[in-house]
């Protein structure tokens, strides 16, 4: 299989930062393709060829597009074994693995429910966003207490999903990271490392994205 | 690393069905465990330390405990590789990854919430699970134009959730499998496959579990 260039569809501050934060760590070539969010280009028939489910990110490759965060992230994982986690079928694996799944499909959800309440209940969606914040803090709680078991392929997923809950989701007061020690130590770790600071400084993150995060100032694009 | 009996920890049609019928299906000797949903075993110190989120399945293994239901079939998949979905770093892994994830963190979520709509919405959980059955609905139609590009690894995390769908979470009415052609073709297909007979066998599912499923009739334990 020959490597071509990876494509990045994106939008600053979207999921797609995590798959930003993986590729810089792993010191790759990758070309970035802004998604219009604005003109909501992700509904349109081009995007939806890449990715049915008309979410960002999505990874161009020569294996055709991947979408999903947790998937693009075990794709490069496996291309570039032992970088972003244990290799396929070596020890440790079995953790890695069960923590990638659980920020996937329990914690990026939840917080997910918090960020667009009225798309999940639409006749109470003050209720259904409070009751969604109590959930990711119980998440949140239980993850801090597992935090050192966590790699790098965690790191990427997980420092932009703490940057968010700072930011977004109608958070005012709800939400104080050094609530959990563990997490905000990883946060911190991750935001001085030279490849987040590339990722920070492409989508203008400003200095501190994930301990004491700001919204962003992007030179191309916008968040929301 | 040695390769010790796998141990799964189940309940009777709990998502431990999906490891079974992958562990059928590759034909590997494993071993079950059953958790005693009656009195909350999921709940106990001794099950946290093997997963901390206290959910059902966990699968034991000489790389110590997995979970997350698309977790333990990846790696299962990385073990026995090529069998259940495109080995690591080979020619369709890339949508074979982002179908696995998409079931994990889209399909089974929004399953889950029709099913304890008042862990979600204590205040109103039969208006949350009308909501989350009609986003159900469009998630189905959304596989349903894709389900040929599935691999084995999909089947055995998909056909339990169509048997569920159709089982359980109130659904009298709401949902038929006939209205998703290409998915009840699939539950055909899994169904009369030897592994899936043997899996349904084990646990009381009956001829049909998949298609046209009755009640657990399960030799030891409870489904709910």
């Amino acid at each position: 299989m020959t490597h071509q260039p990876l494509r990045l569809h994106y939008a600053p501050d979207n999921a797609s930062l995590c798959i930003r934060l993986a590729c810089e760590l792993l010191d790759i070539p990758y070309q970035t393709v802004l998604v219009d969010r604005a003109s909501r280009a992700q509904d349109s028939a081009a995007y939806r060829a890449l990715n049915p489910a008309g979410l960002i990110p999505v990874l161009e490759t020569d294996d055709g597009p991947v979408f999903e965060t947790a998937a693009i992230l075990i794709w490069l994982a496996n291309r570039y074994p032992g970088q972003l986690m244990p290799a396929p079928a070596t020890t440790g694996e079995a953790a890695a693995l069960s923590w990638l799944l659980w920020l996937a499909n329990t914690l990026h959800p939840t917080l997910r429910m918090t960020f667009y309440p009225a798309q999940y209940m639409p006749d109470a969606p003050d209720d259904f966003r409070a009751a969604m914040q109590r959930r990711l803090s119980s998440h949140l709680h239980l993850l801090d207490r597992h935090a050192t078991t966590l790699h790098p392929v965690h790191h990427c997923y997980l420092a932009p999903m703490l940057r968010w809950t700072s930011l977004y989701g109608d958070n005012a007061g709800w939400f104080t990271l050094t609530d959990y020690p563990r997490l905000h130590d990883l946060a911190r770790q991750c935001e001085v490392s030279a490849h987040a600071r590339r990722a920070a400084q492409a989508e203008g993150l400003g200095d501190t994205p994930f301990s004491a995060p700001r919204l962003a100032n992007p030179p191309e694009g916008s968040a929301t």
